[in-house]
C-alpha cells in the first residue's frame, strides 16, 4: 500500500471517508508525525479500508502435462536427502506469489514426485500439510508413527506439529502427488517452528492404517482404543473409492448447488469440522453437462482435476482444465465451473482456507447477481 | 424407600452417617413435622443417601425363539389400527419394570412384528425411539418426511418430536424388530407428550433414504444441502454392513476392550456424540474364544444378540445366549461376556442411558478387581 | 401407573391411539405374555403415552414463621454429629413427595439450622448441593478445601463430588439456610454414592473465599491462576448485595419478562450455562404493583421469597407469601406472580431442574393462552 | 523473502533440510521453471522454513507526553467530518510497520482525540476495533443502536460488522483514548470490507449502557432479554473500577504469574473466551517492586500503561515506561516487567492477536530458561 493521496475512489468523497485536503500545516504535521513512528490515519485510511476486498492474486492454471514432465526431471536432478523434499513449488502468476511462495493467497502448494524405494527424511512443522495423490502405486506417509497407504486420487493429513515422513515402497511405481500447506500463513503470523528428527524413518508403533481402519466407519467411533484430544481429524486419509460412493449417493438425492454441484467436505468425524484446524478441503462431482453459476466469497481455493474435462471462468477469465490440472480462485473474484462432458461427471478436488476465514468472522460469500447468474463471456 | 430405623448398614456408625436414637420428644416432634409436609432428614438419611447405588432391576433374558412366537400369535389378534402400535412390551422381571413399563432403568423396549401391506399410524412424542431390525424384508419408517427402508441388523432412529410411520411393503415379507424408547424416563420426568399425525400415514417429501445416502459417508459432510441443526444424528439409519465392516476393520487394527472386545458407538458425524440425546448404542464384536472381564457402571444397557452365542455372567448369573436372544444389564451391576465359539466372532447390539449419565455428571465405571478380573461362578 | 382399560380419555378413540377391545383370546394371550415377562403394549399404550404430562406433585407453601420454629426446636433436639446433617425436609405435599423425599419434581429440599461452633461432619455424594442463605452471621462452608463465608441471601454451591463441611463461626448468630439437592434425581437414576471424609472438618487449602474472589469480577476471567476444568461454576458464591445491584440495573434498561419481571441465571461466566450441571437457579425482581402473566413449563421450580410480599397463582390455586416463605411450582402447572406492594419490588429466588430439561431436550414452555394471560380466579 | 542460497544458517547441514549444490543443470532448470509459474522447493525451503519466528517488528515505546501533544494539535488541524477519523496511527519502528500501517504483527493502533460536541461518522468494517480511554469525560460511542458512556482507563469493543459512530458530550472534556483493530490482519487476509452508515450518527435504539448493565453481573446472565448469538461478548463495555477491583480480589487470594503478576482478561462472560474473535486484551497489576521473569510467545502484545510507573525489557532492550505510554512486544520475543514503585502496584492494559494463534492451533509459550529467568540487562 502506498501513501496515495486520501481519495483513491469517487465513492471517497461521502461523509465516513477520509477527504482531508492537505496544507502546508499539515504536511509539516505529517514529518513531525513521522519523526515519531507515527502517521496521519486520514492520509492512508481509505487506501487500507477499502470498500471491499482486492486480492493481490491472479487466477493461474499448471497443466498436468508440464508440471509432470518438470517433477519427473527433478527426480533425475536432485536427491530427497539432499533436498529435504523434491517438491515443484506453484508459485501464483503475480508478485505476492513469488515473494511469499504461495499457490494463492497465503496457502502453499507443490508437486512431489518420488520413485520406488526413496524416503523423504522425516521432520515436523508447525505449518499444517495434505496431500492429494495423482499417481503412483506404492506410496505411504508416517505421521506420528501411523503408517498410512496411499492410492490414487486419496486425501491424506500430516497435521501441524506431527513429526512426518514419506516414501515408496521399493516394488511401488513413480508417484506424483500435490502438497498443500500454510507455510505462508505461519510466516506471515511469525508462527513456524521447524524441527528434524533424530532418525531419518520413523518406525512405525502402530498396525498399518491404524487410524482410518478405527475411524473410517460411517457414522461409527470406536470406543476402548483411547481418547482422541487432538484438533484436527482421527481419520487421516480419505480413500478415493469412499469419497467417489459417497458423491454419488448424494448426487441420488439431492439437486446439488448451483456453484459447486455435489459437494463434500473432509470432515472430521469427531466434530464435524473441517479436517485441520487451518484448511480445508473438498471433492466435488460436476455431474455430465453442469454448467454453473458464478458466485464469490472471501478465502482461496486450489483446485486439482481429480477427473473429467471443463472450464472455469474466474474473473472474466475462461481456463480449460482438464486431468490433474491445477489451478486457483483468488478471494472474493468470481468463478463458475462448466463440465464440457454431456453425459459424464467430472470431480474436483480442492483446499481452500476457509477454515481461516472462519475462525477470524469474515467468512462472506455472495451469488453473481446478473445475467442469469452468469459472467459475461 | 421406607422409613426404617436410620443406622441400616453397618457402616453407619460412623461420624457423618444418621446415628439418632429416637425419644419420645423426637418422636413428637416429628409428628408435628409431618403436619407441617415436613421430616426429619436424619430418619431417612440413610436410605436415601446410600453408600452405594443398589438398582430396583433384575438381569432378565428373553428367548427369541419364544418372543419370535408370540409376536407372530399378536399379528392374528390385533390390527395395528386398532393397537396403535402392535408391540410386545418386554418389561422387566422386578417390580419396578413392571410398575414402570421398563426393560431396564428408565428404558422401554417391545417387539413389534408386522406383515406385508400393515402401516402404523403416524404420531409423534417427546419420547425418543429406536428400532433394531432382527428379520423381514421390505420394512421401512418415515421420519419427519424421510422415508427410510431398513434391513436385517439395521439401526434406525426416531428422535424426540419426529412424525413417524412405519410399515412393510406389500411384496416384504412379515418384520420383526425390537423398539427401544425412553418413555419411562419422560414419564418420569413428566415430558411426554404426544400426538396424532393428521393422516395415517405421512407423505414422503424427500428421495428415499436421502438422509441416510447424504450424511452416510465416512469422514464426509455434504455442503450446500441445508444446514443440519438437529440435536440427533443426521444419518437416521446404521447398515449392518458398513457396521460389520468397520468392526472388522478395528478389530485388525487394534487389541479391543477386556469388557466388551471391539466396540463401535453410533454417533453423529457432526458431533461425534450419542446418535439421540437421551439413548446411546452399540454394535460390539468378541472375538471367536473371547472371555471378557468384568465391571460394572452406572446406567442401564440392553442387549440383543445380533449374531452367535454365549454368555454373559450378570450380578453373578449366568445368562446363556444366541441369536436375537435380548438380555439386560441393570446399573452398577458386575457384568462380562463370553463368546461360545472359539472362532467365530458373536455380535452383541444394545442401547443404553449413557447418554443421561454424562449429561448429569454421573457416568461412574469401574473393573472388577478379584479373580483376574472374572466373577466367581 | 395402572392397567386401566386402554381407553382413558375422550381423545383416545382417534386413529393412531390404543383402542382394542379386549377378548377371552386377548386375555388369555395377556396371561401368556406375562409368564414370560412380557405385556401387551396396546394394554398401556394410553397410560404411559399420555397427551400431556400430568404431575405427581402438587403447589406447597412453607410459611417460614412456621418452619423456622421447627429449625430452632431440632437445634435442641439433636445434634449434628448425631444426625450427619440437622436438616428439617420440605416434603412435597403429595403420595410422590413423601415417598421420593422430594419437594417437587426429583429435586430436595430441606431447611438447616446450626447454632454458633456447630460443624457438619464433612462427606461428599454424587447428589449435586447448593445453598440459599435465610439469616444469621458467620456461616462458612468449606467445598474441596476452598473456605467460603456466607451472609443473609447469598447462594452457594456444593458441587456433586466435592468434599463439603459446614459450620457457624464461634463468634457468629444462629443461622438458617435452604439446602437445595438432587438427591431423588440420583436415586431414580441410581447414580447416588456417598462418602465421610477421614476428618470432620477439612483442613482449607486455600485462602478464605479465594475462588470467588478469583472469579466473581464482571466480564473477568483470571489468568495464570491454573486451568479450571471442571463441570461446574468456579464462583462457587453469589453475594447478595451483587445479584441485588445486578437486577436493579437490568430492570433500568430493560422492560423483563411478563412471566418473570427481571430475573438472573445464576450462571458459570466460563460457559454462560447453569451453575451446577443438574440444577438451575435464579434470582428474579417483580416491580412493585407486578402482576405477571401464567405460562408454563416442563421441569420444577422451588421458590424461597428473599424479600417482599405477594401472591402466586399455582394450578388456579391462590399462595400468599411473603419474606422466606418457600412454595414450589410443578411441571407444566400453569403458574404466575403478583407483587402486592405496590411500589417496593418483591425478589423471589428460586432453583429448579432445567438444566436436566435442557439436557433431555425437553425443555418446553407456553404461555397461557386466555383471559389475557391470567388464570381464572 | 528472497533468493538466497539454500543454506543460511550452520545448522541448515542436517538431514532434512535443504542442502543442495547448485550446478548448470539444476540452474537451467530453475528458469524452466521459473517461465511455469513454478519454482524448486529447495531453493527457498530453509528460508520459509525457519528454525524458530524470526519477526519483522521491532519493539517500539510511544511517550504519552509527545503522542499527546500531537493529538491535541490535530484537533486544530482537520475536523473529523472531514478526516473520518482523526487518528494519529501508530507505525511500528520498522520497514513492516510502515508498510503495513501497523502498530506491531497485524494490530493496529492509534490514538485519537475529540473535543465536547465532535462526532466521528457512523460507518462499519469487518476489522473489529475496540478502544481504551485515557482521558477526557463525556465521550461515547453507539454500536449498533446501543449507546455507550465512556470513563477513563475503560475499555469499549466495536466488534466486526457492527455499525458506529462515537462522540463527546457539548458538556464534556476533551477525550482521548487508544484504539486498536485488526485492519492489518483484514488487509492481509483480503476481508475488509466498509461501507458508511446513511446518517452520520445513529439514533441509539435501546437506553443508554443497556448491554452492559443487563450482562455486566458478575457470573449472572439475564433471562427473557432475548437470546445472544453473536460471537462477540455482551457486555460490550468493561468499567475500569470493576477491573481494578477485581484485580486486587485476585491478589488477595493469589500469587499471580511470575511474568505477568496479576492480570484478568477481559472475557465473554457467555464463553468464558475472549471478547472478540480476533482480538484479546488483559488488564494486569504488577505489585510493588514487582520484578518479573522473562517468557516469549507466539503472537503480538500492544501495552498501555493504565498506572504508575517501570520498564520493560524487551529483546535485551530497556523501555521505562510511565502512565499511559504506550509499547509494543513483537511476537517470540524475550520480554519481562518491572515496577519501580516499591510499594504501589502498576497496571498494565494490553491487547494482543492471541484468539488468532489459538484458532490456527499455534499459541506457543515458553519461559527464558537462564539467569533466574531474567535477561542479561
Amino acid at each position: 500500500m502506498t501513501d496515495n493521496p486520501a481519495v483513491i475512489d469517487p465513492r471517497d468523497t461521502v461523509l465516513g471517508r477520509s477527504r482531508v485536503t492537505d496544507t502546508p500545516e499539515l504536511e509539516a504535521f505529517y514529518q513531525e508525525l513521522a519523526g515519531q513512528n507515527a502517521g496521519a490515519f486520514w492520509k492512508r485510511a481509505n487506501a487500507i479500508e477499502p470498500w471491499e476486498p482486492e486480492t493481490r492474486y491472479r487466477p493461474t492454471l499448471w497443466r498436468y502435462a508440464d508440471m509432470r514432465a518438470l517433477c519427473l526431471r527433478a527426480i533425475d536432478l536432485v536427491r530427497p536427502e539432499e533436498a529435504g523434499r523434491r517438491v515443484v513449488t506453484l508459485l501464483n502468476d503475480s508478485d505476492a506469489g513469488r515473494e511469499n511462495v504461495a499457490v494463492c493467497g497465503w496457502l502453499f502448494s507443490g508437486m512431489q514426485a518420488m520413485k520406488p524405494g526413496e524416503i523423504t527424511p522425516a521432520h515436523k512443522h508447525t505449518a499444517s500439510a495434505h496431500r492429494f495423490i495423482m499417481e503412483g502405486r506404492g506410496a505411504y506417509t508416517v505421521v506420528d508413527g501411523h503408517h498410512i497407504t496411499l492410492g490414487a486420487n486419496d486425501y491424506v493429513l500430516t497435521p501441524n506439529g506431527c513429526w512426518h515422513d514419506h516414501g515408496i515402497a521399493a516394488d511401488g511405481d513413480v508417484s506424483i502427488w500435490q502438497d498443500g500447506l500454510d507455510i505462508p500463513l505461519m510466516n506471515c503470523m511469525e508462527t513456524n517452528f521447524y524441527a528434524v528428527h533424530d532418525q531419518p524413518r520413523q518406525t512405525p508403533a502402530f498396525p498399518s492404517n491404524d487410524l482410518p481402519l478405527s475411524y473410517g466407519g460411517a457414522g461409527l467411533r470406536p470406543e476402548g482404543v483411547g481418547a482422541w484430544d487432538k484438533p484436527y481429524s482421527p481419520v487421516m486419509v480419505y480413500r478415493w473409492e469412499t469419497v467417489r460412493d459417497a458423491l454419488w449417493n448424494l448426487a441420488a438425492v439431492s439437486e446439488g448447488s448451483p456453484f459447486d454441484g455435489h459437494m463434500m467436505r473432509y470432515a472430521n468425524p469427531l466434530t464435524g469440522g473441517w479436517a485441520l484446524q487451518t484448511m480445508g478441503a473438498h471433492m466435488q462431482m460436476l455431474p455430465g453437462g453442469f454448467r454453473g453459476q458464478a458466485h464469490r466469497h472471501t478465502g482461496n481455493v486450489v483446485y486439482n482435476v481429480a477427473g473429467g474435462r471443463g472450464y472455469s471462468i474466474i474473473g472474466g477469465e475462461r481456463f480449460d482444465w482438464e486431468t490433474h490440472d491445477i489451478f486457483c480462485v483468488p478471494a472474493w473474484m468470481w468463478h463458475e465451473h462448466v463440465n464440457l462432458d454431456p453425459s459424464e461427471p467430472a470431480f474436483l478436488f480442492s483446499f481452500n482456507d476457509f477454515p481461516v476465514m472462519e475462525a477470524l468472522g469474515v467468512r462472506i460469500e455472495e451469488p453473481y447477481p446478473d445475467h442469469g447468474g452468469r459472467q459475461p463471456a
